[in-house]
């Protein structure tokens, strides 16, 4: 027989949501009309050749791993490509460090609510995953220290900067405790960062990996370049990269190596800096319509966070409604939004809903918000 | 700690063949010579759009499906687009039937020798895998037969159609004695087919998947296209392909959507079939050049196949030798090949070697023959 595993409803949602009419503020997608598709086509053209239709190394393209490793430096992350793993999006990451460090049975940490996809992985595993409490600043050290005495963790799992689902940021004095914590208890940490570059106001955070050698860092073309190509990378210390790219060998040889020479070709020759200026500056105005709509939007007495970046806002309704079942009326009058049960590794607070705000226009949000309006309040 | 997994040491030898002055016949690399560069350029400028650059479905790019799915039918396996999960090589195909398929200690049963990548993936599942005896026509029914009564596999793993390592083609009656134990017993089988395509004389043998509802059959386009674009594809029964796709979901979301469509347009706008037959009459000749050398390159009493297709020749040497003390004094001379050890699962026969004679050119193949007899003569 077959093993059973539930998929993932965020995924089941989104072929809901495939209707035009609708207006889905379900998915996490980046805003297609912002693909620079003539800047990748031209560098897949360049990068196509007989070197990059053969096999290649598992660790990666040298050059993009050169050129990821030059961008995580200047952003204050001293890396060599030798640290790097390409990786086929920082989603496999994950399920390569979960085969690299845990035994079946290990017990993963995790803020609560988090990346529904990576509590699948750490499941795929045969983890325990326990939750750690955490507020607005991100997740508690005090709790933190708590869970390690109790449970003793081999794995804590953060998106330290404007995390998935809640749009939170560890901030700068709690990076520094968890650090510590992590050096202290032999703790190996996942810090994943798919959204660090786009932020939309106040000043970047160091990152958890400049911090102590026991975070592996993992980041990602998706959300800045383009996600159909699947592309990330793991940074991680040497004593646990040769397992690495053994796990990472038998996954999959290796991330297609025409996707990688086009990423180092695409960043050789474009301003990836400049683009990511164009990215924040479109979310930014998305973000603030989504924020400014809310109040007309939630009934009396909801709550919601107003992120410095990302892709996401969190909403806490009132009154013990289940957001599960107010998603199937939101559809009938075509809008989408993720209902937050699915994101708590424990007890869901089933009245949370998550909205991203990066995929529609302004005009398509507050269409959108008017929609969601009718079934909230 | 993290676990400790060995590396590949055919990787590890890659590694030290680079050099150029290396006639390989190490790597079970396809000719670089004969990629159709043109034409995939040509596919990927017509399939970069803002779609390809998005998220896509975890199944796979639906036109791919579907042509992968005709070409299946044609050679006599019967297959709709719904029945494949299009995955990262066929490699990934693998790791994700051990992680829908198999519980910690799981049996896998296998040939031996075998594609030792594969027995990387069972053990990293924490299977425990068994060898089946066979011979020149492949695995053998009444030795599997035994192994299922002794040790209850949940998984067979074959490459029935010109094996890697020994190039061997499991004959059909021998296939219908598996598919039936299959169906009996109710064992899951793995037919890895990414050599099926290349035959050089005979006549093609019906899929095993063909024969029972119990075969998962996983085929690629690394050896009849291009390795470096990582696409494989899985087909199997309705029943577990909904766990599949969820583990394939934790796995990296989808394989990258931009090489498939270029897959996709490939096949739609080429004669891949017409491609093939020149792969094969460029390999046959090869393979012709390298079986006419043996008897001159290896010591009286050595024995080796001959096979109808492929990429890879097995070479059995006589009085005890260890291929892997002769491999480094192959590598002095500039040669290399792959010692035997590390196809099989339990005990080696040290004194077996892969000969790959797909990626150098007739004449290649010549001046590494003469250089391999001054070693194993």
């Amino acid at each position: 027989m077959p093993r059973v595993f539930t998929g993932s409803p965020v995924r089941d949602l989104l072929a809901l949501t495939s209707r035009p009419e609708v207006i889905s503020f379900a998915g996490g997608l980046p805003a297609p009309g912002l693909f620079d598709v003539d800047g990748l086509r031209s560098a897949y053209d360049r990068a196509l050749s007989r070197r990059t239709l053969q096999y290649a190394p598992t660790e990666g393209d040298a050059a993009l791993r050169g050129l990821v490793a030059d961008r995580l430096t200047r952003r204050g992350l001293p890396t060599a490509a030798g640290d790097l793993l390409v990786t086929s999006g920082s989603q496999q990451a994950l399920g390569l460090v979960a085969t690299a460090l845990l035994e079946p049975g290990a017990v993963v940490a995790v803020e609560e609510p988090t990346y529904l996809a990576a509590l699948q992985c750490f499941r795929l595993a045969d983890a325990r995953v326990v939750p750690v409490a955490g507020d607005d600043r991100g997740v508690d050290p005090a709790a933190l220290a708590e869970v390690i005495e109790r449970d003793r963790p081999a794995l804590l799992y953060l998106v330290p900067t404007f995390a998935n689902p809640t749009g939170r940021t560890l901030d700068a004095a709690r990076r520094a405790e968890v650090a510590a914590l992590a050096d202290r208890h032999g703790l190996w940490v996942v810090e994943d960062d798919p959204y660090g570059e786009l932020r939309y106001r106040g000043e970047p955070v160091p990152p958890l990996a400049s911090m102590s050698d026991r975070v592996l860092y993992t980041g990602s073309f998706s959300k800045v370049g383009a996600p159909g190509m699947r592309l990330g990378w793991l940074r991680a210390p040497e004593s646990i990269m040769r397992t690495l790219v053994v796990v990472k060998q038998a996954a999959d040889l290796h991330t297609s190596a025409v996707d990688q020479a086009a990423a180092a070709e695409y960043l050789a020759a474009n301003d990836l800096d400049e683009h990511i200026r164009g990215l924040c500056a479109a979310y930014r105005e998305r973000r603030d319509a989504m924020v400014d709509a809310l109040p007309s939007t939630v009934p009396p007495g909801a709550r919601w966070s107003d992120p410095d970046g990302g892709m996401f806002v969190w909403v806490s309704l009132p009154g013990g409604v289940d957001t599960g079942e107010l998603v199937h009326e939101a559809l009938r009058r075509d809008v989408a939004f993720v209902p937050g049960a699915a994101f708590y590794a424990t007890g869901p607070d089933r009245s949370t809903l998550r909205l991203s705000f990066t995929t529609n226009a302004v005009e398509g949000i507050r269409e959108g918000m008017r929609r969601l309006a009718t079934v909230l309040r």
